[in-house]
């Protein structure tokens, strides 16, 4: 049985564990307060052209999204989404659940774009409605694609004008970064944003989202929060030591380039063999269209999610490729299946 | 310079790494629904005899207990916990972030006592004050001291009186139960308490803290609130693996009767030298009073927490031992001091 | 200048201030508990036929839907909404402040269906999304359509297949209940809820709303959540007055049929004047739709709240009347303005 | 039967509802935005010197201090109070609902002192802990004492200092300013709290609460927070026209001296006839101590609430005079009495 479910099926990249097993016995302060914590904050600065931004480690996508927003906002202030945003659907309210209320916005693709944003933040006027104050965007995004620079600039100029603060979740943030269709380079999110996260988790660490707060406002008293919600790992080191692995060479890279080229593989043959896609995904996330033939011959072969069904009945699935994702893995599905 | 600093200063035991090392290719699949998750929950189930318990891991103690606490009461309940509970003191409000009070009782050696629960809940009686709902209480408790089985005892009984569910925050369980003065087995807290966590992050894992949740009122929807609080960790496997190795003999309470030992020796040593301890800590956390002199002969030799400064100027100390303490640090320390 | 801006542009019926003159200087006990307040829940459960609800009277609409709402749901549970339902859109996040989302469903001419419902709740199945909890629903909606007995049969019918709560906002229930559209009784409403208030704000009283709850489970400890989110008047003799005049006689339906009535002549005469309405309302607020050149004759003349702009630039403006609306301002108003 | 339980027990001053049946049928805008409260507003900041201040109108205390203080904080602040303040102990955990812990100071007859505010400031140093954001205090305190203007500018200056808001909830306001022990005029209040409230509900009015913010950054936005929290009436005029009433002369105060002339008569003559105070209250409230026997002789003439019960068995009362009470009645209660 294959597996395409998720990019989070493995432990972690070799040089991780081995750099985990190497530091195993060495005694260190607690709470992310460490040399490996100090030095793969440093990396990520250079990584991401940011010497001057605060990078806090957090255990896990949900934690750092709602530590993040429930830090930058004041009561009355919602966070607009994507209808399809992570913090929307798939987050168990974790938002809503620190007193924010999330404002979803028709998205194309996955993507939000300046004039709903626009429109939104014109339509909430007065004290009887919620006042914009954050926009959350996923890069790459749920659907596997990616915002262009100037996409990403347009929305910033956008929240800029509007007051609003712009908080990218990184989650895939190392595919999004190397695959093909994006022109943005690692300083363009710490030009535009003023925050955003790197994800580990989804890209060859054990566990690990690095925060990356850039706008000086946000930055005050911030390891309060992430104790407050339950993010502040004893062994803060932990985390450290893993993104030293990651930022000490282009690893971060590399994993997502490999991911993202087996993917590409697998989009690719699929339409060659006729089968057709939801959306041109340049990412480690595809998602093919299958009649109810295909479905179970799919389902017979590997392991994969179902993502919705179409008027026609047609299923649409999502296939998954990580670093783990082997080239052989990815061939041999393919023969088996075509 | 010897660090007597926490019980989280270095990585995690041999076992845990080796197990680590060897599941991590494995594919399984997400958010501790796993084989490993899977059982590990058997293991404890069957070492705390509490067949039909619920079993979550979640990543520390801070998210354990917000998420628990936040889960179990309703919104005018409050939780009662000693003076000295961590949940009072040392997590940044992270209870009442969930919107709940915590009412403290004074506390002699960061034990509570049933008259004061009783007390309390005698004197909340409408609904201008909150509602008492949940006692917290540590075993062992930030001051090292453990509660007896007949303590225990009295406690649960004075709760399940007045209404009141027992928690028991079991950073430190390890070291409790493995500590001579602890009379009571792991079955005891199934059968006293309605929930409890056992400890992993300071007794030999890298992180994580198993949650059980015996009361059967408290188990529906449990997952929903892990998740909502950004404690659902995608690889929850890396937690079940770990608890695999920790229950998978006796090795959890060999760790934690380790730790006693050298602390114990501590304890004792420095007591023979005529220095004075703030209480007898059966377990691994001491708590020396040291004059100016011998504060800064400490200083010179170890890493340790200040812990308070007594009307005469006195200072005392904490120094704690761990699975990672060896016998040749502990000999080597009292060498060098005395 | 003649107001058509909302029914709450005045203070209270000239009964009510009587009852406040002559009861000004008796001495009562306070928060609710006095003889007033007692007496006005035995109408109300008269007049709703239903002898063994719990009556709380609250200060206004989002203090009555919050405090419900809040106290009805565990943390992980979601409030189903039409996109247009004042909870959703009009009061400031105040139900997410209390940590629940909000999921909104399309609603014709303000209201939910039993299909869209059933959608939502088998899309929600597991512990990443937030569990469905409550269905919000307002009678009249605030499009100023009514639910039919069969329509709210059906909701409830669904909500009870799928545990989940049906919650009325009742902020206009009298001009719904004395509409003529309406088929149902107010006995229907205890029947068919779990629970609902009673608008008193907008019919008649200086202000309060009467909170009536149905089911059992959802009763106990409700006056504690009263205190701890700030709505248990310490004179709560005040809504206990004013409630008894609403319901001693007819008072409170008559003021609503005189409300529908001005707005029901309104509505005819405009269209009988070739002015198109948004929708056929039956209750207080219509809204009619206005070429550039009718709205300026409009605002000249008279208060009333914009309410949307339609592609083709005309406005769509809304029109209320109220008890206080007399029959000369709306026969002077229409010949003014035909 | 005499009552002294509360100043709550009657309607409002005759004056105001004198103002509110005149004003009854005028058509004003809503939530607070209408010229009664504007012209409120004026006149306070008149009275209390403040020219720029902001004040909005809530409906109770408890809704007043939940509002104003979530709208402060960041979420990792928390509140210092007296043991005895009213959010600490009579407010069902209001504060903690909206997510910050409440710290309390031990407090000699009801009063904070800076020496302790200053010590807890101290030992609130790193992110483990909640950070010290508003200290709350009442004047007159929850015992009847007044803060002298000597004490208020030590507190005040501790909390600039410290960076601290500092919060007076005037919940008994008219009492405190007219007492003969209060040597602070209103302006004092302006020039040394960042924000404070003037209780209406307390001294003559139906209900109702001004809220005064002085710190020119804790003023924007505030009616988001309002409308949140349930506490925006629709019809926002009812608070304006009692406190246009209140202040439009010297009434708030007038009303305030009278009830501490009456609570100063029956706390001399009670003490002249041999029964102790609890302490000497200046204003109008005061804490007798009685032997069973006095105090079965009280209860069989009077109304009044139990406080608490000594060692030796003797029961503390306290009375309370109000606006409404009379000369009469504390003359033919002392005759019955003694």
């Amino acid at each position: 049985m294959f597996s395409f479910k998720n990019d989070y099926s493995e432990g972690c990249h070799p040089l991780i564990l081995e750099a985990l097993t190497r530091t195993n016995l060495e005694q260190t302060v607690g709470y992310g307060l460490d040399e490996h914590c100090i030095h793969a904050s440093e990396l990520i600065r250079n990584a991401f052209s940011c010497p001057d931004a605060d990078i806090h480690f957090l255990c896990g996508g949900t934690q750092t999204n709602l530590t993040a927003i429930a830090a930058f906002l004041r009561p009355h202030h919602c966070v607009i989404a994507a209808s399809t945003g992570h913090v929307n659907v798939h987050e168990t309210g974790a938002i809503e659940a620190t007193g924010h209320k999330v404002i979803t916005l028709p998205a194309e693709q996955g993507k939000l774009t300046p004039e709903h944003i626009q429109q939104l933040a014109a339509d909430h006027t007065d004290e009887h409605m919620v006042k914009p104050g954050l926009v959350y965007i996923s890069q790459s995004t749920e659907l596997g694609t990616v915002y262009t620079l100037a996409e990403l600039e347009a929305i910033s100029h956008c929240c800029r004008e509007n007051g609003l603060l712009l908080y990218l979740d990184g989650a895939r943030l190392g595919c999004a970064l190397s695959s093909a269709d994006c022109d943005m380079r690692p300083a363009d999110l710490s030009r535009l944003c003023d925050a955003f996260y790197i994800g580990g988790t989804k890209n060859g660490a054990l566990f690990g989202e690095a925060l990356v707060i850039v706008n000086e406002a946000l930055k005050p008293d911030f390891r309060f929060f992430v104790k407050q919600r339950g993010g502040m790992l004893a062994k803060g080191r932990l985390l450290g030591i893993q993104f030293e692995e990651l930022f000490r060479s282009d690893l971060y890279f590399q994993l997502g380039r490999h991911a993202n080229t087996l993917a590409q593989q697998l989009q690719e043959d699929l339409e060659d063999a006729g089968i057709p896609m939801l959306l041109r995904s340049p990412t480690n996330q595809i998602f093919p269209i299958l009649t109810p033939d295909l479905y179970a011959r799919f389902k017979s072969l590997a392991l994969f999610e179902d993502w919705s069904t179409l008027p026609d009945g047609r299923r649409v699935i999502r296939l998954v490729t990580s670093w783990a994702t082997t080239q052989q893995q990815v061939d041999d599905f393919l023969r088996a299946l075509l």
